[in-house]
């Protein structure tokens, strides 16, 4: 009689946001970068996905390996990228296996993965990031694999470049690397999350017009096409890693904020430079620019920091200590949008904090007023948590976490 | 008794709109720039300043010069500007003075300047470009000055850098010079109006929603603190110097184009680059790029450029030719603003040789519906002309061209 064991095992992944800028592959199959990037981990309180990982002998092998993505089958065969995740893991399992003749086959038995963000699609966040490293983390787990975040990190990158970073909380760093194999290009940990849990990260989501240029695409025609990226990627982003990562050690929020906001517009600069030019900021993103540079300038100091990734929302640093300055001033802008009642809010009591309205610019209130849809409200978070609330039952049927 | 003669002279001079972007200064007293640029030269049948340089024994000394400009009274003492522009040709007329004893002392004289533009302010163009080329320019001719329009550029450049280039017609280079005194910073013609006279410009003047960064400012803030900006001043620039007076030689359409988009979308990339950013982009920017990109793949080559100052509005060069498919197709989508019926308005005869619209972004086209305010259809013209319609009467009166 077969064995109808299901292994399982279920974490969550957390969703990154880059404060130097992944922008620009050297090798496309690989997804190894022109340069170096850093990122924060954001609350998974906030936004995550959990993604379940299971496999069984009982498995019927002619479905072979598959995935449920937010309730719908996906097709692995046709994803590269997922494809090479499985591969590499399964390598490494074969290597336990190896070494522990007592141990199951799991490497021989079809994988159903089950995988759901809690976040709307329609905010247009990256979900890539988080997906690819809840997959690689889960299968990890499944496997029992030894390896480390930053050895698996080397396996997420192959799903989607920022994945990487989301193996690990806190401030994480993604290393270039400089072999051609990618065997170098590598996530590591900068500084944890508890290093500066007072970081926050208010999210305002453009409402969605159109389709913006995919990343992929964008950041190929980027390389091949703008004269002015070279300099970006040898010159200036090495130099800002050293800068950044000094920041985050000291804890320098005003250095940390002028870096990560240089490195968006450079980032942007770039896309811009590129044939045909790549526009991801629109006239509600210059709206948000302005509005954190006039609370900087109304602070008399660098409280606040934005970021653009590719698209126009805005990502808005700001430390907990200035959250009626910086959130609260916001919030008297957008109050009456969903979002505020998050994972921080109870930070900004009041907006009585805020900066007066009248000391800001009036076109860009009104800009940000009628073209944000929603905020979320988040903040520096852990890694990914290995979960017991399974997406997959005992026999493997397929379940919903709602 | 005292001697009452006026002497007079008047002139005409052109705007022009730079191909290759003149952005930086590497002497800011001195005008001299970090980069070479081109630009066309625009008809003075569309757009024009009319300057009349008039000096008398008679004018008061105590007035001391006088500039009167559309009309208005302009404080010249605290233009130093126009002061160096001043001290550099009077100092030349006393040359020619000196040289031969007959002639009247005009350098002595009063210099009393009335100034006309007809081209709307609110209209976003840049207006000093043709005002300190049509007042060097009258004045030279008020002092029978020998100097060509090439030496006349350097007294021109300290009014206001792009004025060197309205100093002459057609297609006009700016040699950045390396000298420390600017002695070589010089604009000079490389090919005149009739060697490519179908090349037409059509602006899209954006509703004036507020003021920009002036780009003095603009350009100092770039210099101090774009870390790409070097990258375009050292090597980008000079490359496409090269390529595109190659370009213009050739009367190479598509290479002229393609140069043009790149080097405006290349400027602006540095603008955002800078700290704070800065954009003269806005959406409705974006969206005349994005239908002059539609038009140039639905016409199956490259017809049409864009090119943006440091402002919203867009210049679309395109040859006379494909004036039906290019203005042609502006024409369906803005035809009921003001400015068709301009110089070359006969060119579009119908817009039945317009692309279809729907082969074009529609969200463009609302964009650019909602807004543009207006349109100038113009062409590539000719320098400075003299003219005998003075703004000053015989007696030394000022006077209105209206």
């Amino acid at each position: 009689m077969a064995d109808t064991t299901v292994f399982r095992a279920s974490t969550t992944a957390p969703v990154n946001i880059a404060v130097i800028k992944y922008w620009g592959k050297r090798d496309a199959t690989l997804n190894l970068p022109t340069n170096s990037s850093l990122s924060v981990t954001l609350s998974q309180r906030s936004l995550r996905t959990v993604t379940t990982a299971s496999c069984s002998a009982s498995y019927p092998a002619a479905e072979g390996d598959t995935l449920t993505l937010n309730g719908k089958p996906q097709d692995i065969s046709a994803s590269k990228r997922t494809l090479a995740c499985l591969v590499s893991l399964r390598s490494l399992r074969k290597e336990v296996e190896s070494a522990n003749a007592s141990l199951p086959k799991l490497s021989e038995y079809p994988l159903r993965i089950v995988s759901e963000n809690n976040f709307p699609t329609a905010a247009g966040l990256a979900s890539s990031a988080a997906g690819f490293a809840a997959l690689v983390r889960a299968i990890a787990n499944l496997y029992q694999l030894p390896q480390s975040a930053t050895e698996l990190s080397r396996i997420a990158r192959q799903g989607s470049g920022s994945a990487c970073r989301s193996l690990q909380g806190g401030f994480v760093a993604w290393r270039s690397g400089t072999k051609a194999d990618g065997s170098d290009s590598l996530a590591e940990e900068v500084a944890p999350a508890s290093h500066w849990p007072e970081m926050r990260a208010l999210i305002l989501v453009v409402s969605a017009e159109k389709k913006d240029v995919p990343s992929t695409e964008g950041m190929q025609t980027t390389v091949a096409t703008s004269p002015l990226f070279a300099t970006r990627a040898e010159s200036i982003v090495p130099a800002r890693m050293t800068a950044i990562e000094d920041a985050i050690h000291r804890r320098d929020f005003p250095a940390f904020a002028d870096l990560t906001m240089r490195d968006s517009n450079n980032f942007h600069a770039c896309c811009l430079d590129s044939e045909p030019p790549i526009f991801y900021l629109n006239d509600v993103s210059r709206a948000a620019i302005r509005l954190v540079n006039d609370i900087n300038r109304a602070a008399g100091k660098t409280v606040a920091a934005y970021t653009f990734d590719a698209g126009p929302n805005a990502v808005i640093y700001y430390l907990d200590d200035v959250s009626e300055i910086v959130g609260g001033t916001f919030k008297a802008i957008l109050g009456g949008l969903e979002g505020w009642e998050g994972l921080f809010g109870g930070s900004i009591k009041s907006v009585s904090g805020a900066i007066p309205l009248q000391e800001l610019d009036s076109r860009a209130i009104d800009s940000l007023k009628n073209g944000i849809s929603r905020v979320i409200l988040t903040g520096v978070g852990e890694g990914p948590i290995e979960v017991d609330t399974h997406l997959v039952s005992e026999t493997g049927a397929i379940l919903s976490s709602e």
